[in-house]
């Protein structure tokens, strides 16, 4: 007998199996969808179910006609961190220059100092408020970088706040260390000796202490170079922690090319990248995650090369970066209209992008993102006419319920 | 004694007279506010209250450090309609022109069409579902036009509906007849008659029936001419109904200028406006209505002139536009990011683009759009380190409690 039987449903699947040119949502109607211990036990037409239904499941919800999606994933985020930037948000517009708030101590660093001086509890109080307004968006599933501590000590306080997140909240977590964020401002002018610091120390014990899921580098101009963060992939690779890379955000420094030599689970940005990176990513089974949010809210105007992502079948995830200051945003959906809006992203690339490919992603692809028996039973449900309609609102749609491997939130 | 007094908390009160160049919000830190019949009764620092809190009021809530702002005001609004225009926007993200979608029926004549075919229940039905994602969002008095009638009966009906609002939700509505929104199908090549049935017909039934309280027209190469408006607006003005006007969206046609001469509460989008336009606006009064949304979804480039406005000082009102066709968008701290982020509004500017500015637009500046002494108790708290942040999130803030006439939704 199931746990759970979800009837009176339209389900998006988003399924391989089921995704079709005319179908890109692997739709069913007027379905059924049930789960035992938080796997999905059946997925069908209501009609075929072996039974009447309450002889099926110990619990049948009937769902009102809403759509049922894979839970929404989430694989680019920096949730943990401590202090306020609207204010920083607030004077730019009031007209006071980048300069002189990054001399009165603004910017990233601002973030840096108010999230080394946090306790863990109070960076775990944070996340968790933030994590709660991801959820009631609809996500199931977040990634999570650290990169506001920059020192060995404050990564590891930030990977371990990741990771308990997953002890207060239903939502699954991935975590990704970002030593290679910023340069910490302690070593300025001796960003060699930071790498070297990052690939001896910090990242043989943040892969001793198993806090990492993956291990991410910022590859900018005003950050790290291609060869600093070749070494860092060379480290990673070694303590066998797979990578993802800030890739061609602010200008073109071939970063997605070395994202496909070092088999990078993504490269997320992109606006900036080149036609041959985008062709060695498609070999490499390197997602290109898309970051509407920080392209709004710095106000880029070249678009990443969508058409080339296209041609080359590389595929596009969506995330919403949540930053304090370049990505202030919570919801997926959201971030889904943004992507169709501003990047031309068809809904059903969008949903894929916040689903299927978010699992790719994650390297969650044979656990999560598709409705389809044997899948952990994340689900989002939804008052819309139909899977489209969730990249219609600006703004965002709010569930109708969520479930987490089985279990309401 | 107060029949509501709320403490711990910290007021952006917008009000005039607490308004100072270096406190845009008229703030009041570690506050109190009274109600009683609806009607603000009490202002303050906490500590100057006469007595202790239980002494004064029937009840007292302790608001936990949230901030509190007048209730949000959405100011212009096509909330009442039915059919669903989402599959459209998918159509044409897969490539489909608007040519061929015009030709399938899309486009407004869709919206005329289910809205026409729609009983008054139904649409009743679903203009509450949408005002009251308005409300979670914290707004609490809303402008509604007609518009997708096209008839006398259907206008009425739409109209009719507005008003019904009031009766099933907390909400204040405003009322705006918006016969010339688009030439009805049935009129093609037949716009003069259109405007004459307009004029000789439908304005005096529906100031007759007393269902609008303020007359609208779409000014632009596509909808009405400015000699066609100034029609309308000449019979509104015989019927001692005010006016206000769709302007210079997609190209100058000077709607600004007729706007003034007209004394129009306000003229809206005002993309295109030209700089004659906007002076005669600031010595008429006129609210210069920015609708980011509609920016944002059709993609515009052309900015709004801010710099005008502010130069002449035209006041800068904020409202969702919220439409199927060009602004699927409910709440308002949505749109005040985008004003921010998009138009370069400062954060003050946008709290007031939504409040007391909004209430302006509407007639209403003496009613609402501040927390002060004899204006209505229309209260949105939020969960924010100051007003600004509300201008912050991309997607917006959910207030934390919302109180219309001083009662909670
Ligand atoms: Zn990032
Ligand atoms: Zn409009």
């Amino acid at each position: 007998m199931w746990d759970t039987l979800w009837t009176d449903v339209h389900l998006a699947t988003m399924a391989p199996s089921r995704v079709t040119e005319s179908d890109p949502y692997g739709c069913i109607k007027n379905a059924a969808i049930a789960q035992k211990d938080g796997i999905i036990t059946w997925v069908g037409k209501k009609e075929d179910l072996s039974g009447s239904p309450q002889t099926l499941a110990r619990n049948v919800h009937s769902m009102g006609g809403h759509w049922a999606t894979p839970g929404l994933i989430d694989a680019h985020t920096h949730l943990v961190y401590a202090g306020d930037r609207s204010n920083e948000f607030a004077r730019r517009l009031e007209g006071v220059s980048y300069q002189k708030i990054a001399q009165e101590g603004g910017g990233i660093n601002a973030t840096v100092t108010a999230t080394r001086a946090a306790s863990e509890d109070i960076l775990l109080e944070l996340a968790i408020k933030r994590a709660k307004r991801m959820i009631a968006g609809g996500t199931t599933t977040l990634e999570v970088k650290s990169g506001y501590g920059l020192t060995l000590e404050d990564e590891l306080k930030l990977l371990r706040v990741a990771r308990n997140l997953e002890k207060h909240l239903p939502i699954r977590v991935h975590t990704t260390f970002l030593g290679a964020h910023a340069l910490p401002p302690e070593y300025k002018y001796k960003q060699k000796a930071y790498v070297a610091t990052l690939v001896d120390e910090m990242l043989p014990r943040v892969a001793k202490e198993k806090l990492a899921d993956s291990v991410d580098a910022f590859c900018e101009t005003i950050a790290f170079t291609p060869s600093e963060v070749a070494q860092i992939f060379e480290a990673a690779t070694t303590l066998n922690l797979p990578v993802r890379i800030h890739a061609d955000q602010m200008s073109d420094s071939d970063s997605c090319s070395l994202a496909a030599r070092f088999k990078a689970l993504s490269a997320d940005h992109v606006e900036y990248a080149n036609e041959e990176g985008v062709k060695a990513m498609a070999k490499a089974g390197t997602v290109a995650m898309l970051l509407p949010g920080a392209f709004y809210f710095i106000r880029e105007t070249k678009l990443p090369p969508i058409e080339w992502f296209r041609k080359y079948n590389v595929p596009m995830g969506l995330a919403t970066d949540c930053n304090p200051g370049t990505s202030p945003v919570m919801d997926m959906t959201t971030i889904m209209n943004m992507a169709c809006t501003l990047m031309r992203l068809t809904p059903a690339e969008a949903l894929h992008g916040a689903t299927t490919i978010g699992a790719k992603a994650l390297g969650l692809q044979k656990h999560i993102g598709v409705l389809q028996e044997g899948y952990s039973a994340d689900v989002s449900f939804w008052p819309v006419s139909g899977p489209h309609e969730l990249s219609y609102w600006i703004g965002g749609v709010t569930p109708s319920a969520r479930v987490f491997k089985g279990q309401y939130d």
